[in-house]
């Protein structure tokens, strides 16, 4: 059996180009995405289509109405053994991305290109790591970010999953 | 005297968000960069400047008007003794970016998102690198794909250069 899958979690996605790259990122590297709503907008927008091309279809997409749904979730699959740890990126971290070690099942979460996560949201994360930038710099793009993390992780875990979709009820294109 | 800050090169660019996103990433990991010409899109163009917002004035930036001018920078570099090797990011490629040894004064290359490089711009590269993904997947979004090398690069060399901008006389904002 393969390995559980990471997750790469978009908390409240607010511009539809950076999601669309994301998921298509999450395709290329073998993740699962989850979606934690409200988001900013559509499954439909045309930018987030187009940034998300035809691989959008090959990712297992899972849709969250709220935070609250989300840990629900997490908190589920616990009970069934298979726990999803939750590992936000922010710049506020001191940790790096680059010394932690990824597992089977953890959800990296990313916050809004404008704002990240509110503090209650980060207080729920069991881990936090930065990409460490040189000093005055502000911030990377969240979808760029995103990658990294992503890049870093499949590195350690070369064959996460292949290149199938799993549908998932809740995903409406 | 810091070490030659390595540099990110943009081959013929044709999606003015990408080259912006990457100009961003440029003044994040503190890389320099290239635009080698033609590239498909003014300066001034309103997506290249809102994906790089105020990053853009953080990084040096040089203008080269074909690949050909771009070499010969680079072959005035090596007599001055700041030789510049060319590593070309490329799906086609085997080896993997997280397995090569990066150095001052090296050159990362990009191609455009549409069609890569043309064969004698890949044959000019002293080594080319793919990020390894997933069996099937077709490609990363260029500018993630630059970040995630950029970043690689960056762990290996933590303080390449200061948040501070070298005027070239050829950058025309």
């Amino acid at each position: 059996m393969a390995a559980t899958p990471l997750t790469l979690a978009l908390y409240q996605p607010d511009i539809p180009q950076n999601a669309g790259s994301m998921l298509r990122s999450c395709a290329c590297f073998g993740f699962e995405a989850a979606i934690i709503g409200p988001a900013g907008f559509p499954v439909t927008d045309r930018n987030f289509r187009r940034a998300g091309m035809d691989y959008l279809d090959l990712v297992t997409i899972r849709r969250h109405v709220s935070f609250e749904t989300f840990q629900a979730w997490r908190a589920e699959e616990a009970i069934i053994g298979a726990p999803r740890r939750l590992i936000l990126l922010t710049t506020k971290a001191t940790a790096s991305y680059a010394s932690c070690d990824y597992g089977p099942g953890d959800v990296l979460l990313v916050g809004r290109e404008t704002s990240g996560v509110p503090e209650e949201v980060a207080d729920a994360a069991d881990l936090a790591v930065t990409i460490p930038m040189r000093s005055g710099a502000r911030s990377l793009n969240v979808g760029v970010a995103a990658a990294i993390v992503m890049s870093e992780a499949r590195r350690q875990f070369p064959d996460l999953s292949p290149l199938t979709r799993r549908i998932d009820a809740s995903y409406e294109p």
